[in-house]
């Protein structure tokens, strides 16, 4: 239940990308027959995608290495490109590290940044985005939905606020992508990150966005691929790969948001109701169907993760990204956690091979793991020796 | 015979990625047990390529997502990262377009470049990078060895002028690894890098290799991967699989070299001596093993490419990463070659699979090609009408 962290790959994608492995191997930059039929399987994979997010040209489309490498060229690449209209960014502080990163690395050249706090629910307020406009704001970018606490973020208001005062709107959709329905069209969305192995896709490639109004620069510079916006000989079988993982995700997007839905519901019902000193992070509804992050008093997630590991059930006390660091998650930090209940806080993903069995496993055997945890916990009060309902 | 175009994945190392896209997919920032054996296998895979390149810790090797993120990485990083100490960067006139376009990237921020010309060979003069050093130079940025015209560099004498004035070196391997033996230990490299498809391992993955004392400024932030210098959750499978595939290069390197270099002679000499006004571009003998870059008066290289495809055979008329653009290869300008020599030149690659036969095919049915095309060509003179011994 770490789908967050990494996804295997769908095996119908595995399918789809042999063939580029070793027969056709061709750089598309190459005029004869095998680089052709590379340049046509990239264009195929674009346009699967396009179609995917409602972008109207598959043009408008650029492969990356990654979602990381998506957030920072759109972010880099946009305010660079146009700082001489304005030198502010908008963001919120419970975006993902490469967001964040970015943002920090700009203000040591001179940017200003925001960081819009948000609610208990991890909504960022309209309101203060607003008051939070200036005459140099070129670029807001907040995400569609947060991977830690599952919250969406109410897009199309966002981008309205964007539209109406003419700055560039980014949208980091890594986490939701392939699990809501992302419309660029309509909500006024400039830019927009994806990931392939958010989506049961191979690692190592990203997508990005980028709608012909907004012109952004490079940051990697060589041959010129991807108009000139990201160079390096194209990663065919990668790319290949993620177009198919995209038009599976759009397929059964519906059918596997209500089966997620109703397991990630059962998870966090059953835990809640049953471990006492547990409680919900994050939206109980406006949330990613597979996402439950719940917090557990007196505990440490570390020891709830090595515990549940042992069982063969992997969790994770937040993103995989940031777990080296001994630190809490900045985003539950930023809802308004303090420091000992942040660090007490699993996150389950749910994905394509979650099965009811799965949630039953947890279900049963995280009572007894966390009594054990708890009776053995410096930070549980004398008065709740037990912490099981 | 593209290879430097595109090569194929080697079986056994598609054999050794497996595993890792749909059964070992975890994370190697989580610390359960799926993401401790992901991280296990990068560190395995780091070893194998620091072993090939003489690197004694392998800890200075960083993954990337290519070669040219390696070259933009190890160029910009360096440079801004030091850019108190000078603002003067030395590269030569036939570096790899992420190179030469990376160093223009960074002269519109303030940076001069020194562009070295070269000989007919291709070869770097010692005394004019000697001559063009200044106070300000914090950067030597020079190839092994050049993937259109196989010329290799003496890149053990340009690391003493570096070494000896205390500016720090970097290498771009990209063409040369696993083709000719690299030891950076002994060339006082800094900075060197490499890419994996090129050695028949995956698309889309790279490695920088970084010297303790060259501390070098990231180009991509977020969740601190990599030691900081590259976030962006690991791409295990490629990783993996760019181990495996240096792996078996090293331990191929001499028996393969010796296979090539002979089919290379038999290939240049069998054209050179039976079709007019040809010749090699290049050094004939400090070329590499694979490369033979062969110059046809009269023609085209575009329709020779294409004649060559329609019997089967892939060619290139130099870089494919610059092939869409019509100009002729600034290689084979940088030689001293006119405009209508450069573009009437061919580039054939050899690899792994490369049988003696696919040299005889070339040998019987070239002739013909060019005699035809020269009979067509509004370039070729009335003297030889046949163009062909």
């Amino acid at each position: 239940m770490d789908y967050a962290a990494g996804s295997p790959l769908d095996k119908r994608v595995l399918k789809e990308m042999i063939p580029y492995f070793a027969e056709q191997f061709g750089n598309p930059s190459s005029p004869h027959s095998f680089g052709q039929m590379a340049k046509n399987a990239i264009e195929v994979s674009r346009s699967r995608i396009a179609d995917s997010i409602n972008a109207k040209d598959s043009d408008d489309l650029v492969f990356t290495s990654g979602g990381t490498e998506s957030n920072n060229l759109a972010i880099r690449g946009i305010t660079t490109r146009h700082k001489e209209k304005g030198n502010h960014i908008i963001t919120s502080a419970i975006e993902h590290m490469s967001v964040i990163n970015t943002c920090k690395s700009l203000m040591r050249q001179g940017f200003e940044v925001t960081f819009l706090p948000v609610d208990n629910h991890g909504f960022v307020k309209i309101e203060e985005l607003e008051n939070s406009i200036t005459k140099k704001t070129i670029l807001i970018t907040i995400m569609y939905a947060n991977g830690e606490i599952g919250t969406i973020q109410p897009a199309e208001e966002i981008g309205k606020v964007a539209q109406e005062n003419e700055i560039f709107f980014h949208v980091d959709a890594i986490a939701s992508a392939g699990k809501i329905q992302i419309d660029v069209s309509e909500n006024f969305i400039d830019l927009l990150s994806i990931s392939s192995n958010d989506i049961y896709g191979p690692k190592g490639v990203g997508a990005l966005y980028i709608n012909k109004e907004a012109r952004i620069q490079p940051i990697i510079y060589g041959g010129g691929q991807e108009k000139g916006l990201r160079s390096g000989s194209e990663n065919v079988p990668s790319i290949v790969g993620m177009g198919k993982a995209m038009e599976i995700a759009k397929a059964e997007l519906k059918e596997e948001g209500a089966r997620l839905t109703k397991f990630r519901d059962k998870l966090i019902d059953g835990v809640t109701s049953t471990i006492k000193r547990t409680y919900l992070n994050g939206h109980p509804k406006k949330r990613l169907p597979n996402n439950a992050n719940i917090g557990f008093d007196y505990i440490e997630g570390e020891s709830l993760i090595l515990s549940l590991d042992a069982i063969g059930v992997q969790v994770s006390s937040g993103s995989a990204c940031t777990s080296k660091t001994l630190e809490p998650s900045h985003v539950l930090r930023a809802i308004g956690l303090p420091h000992e209940k942040a660090h007490g806080s699993l996150l389950f993903t749910l994905g394509r091979f979650s099965k009811e069995n799965d949630i039953e496993i947890v279900l049963s055997k995280l009572p007894n793991i966390v009594k054990r945890l708890r009776s053995m916990s410096p930070l549980t009060p004398k008065e709740i020796p037990e912490g099981v309902k």
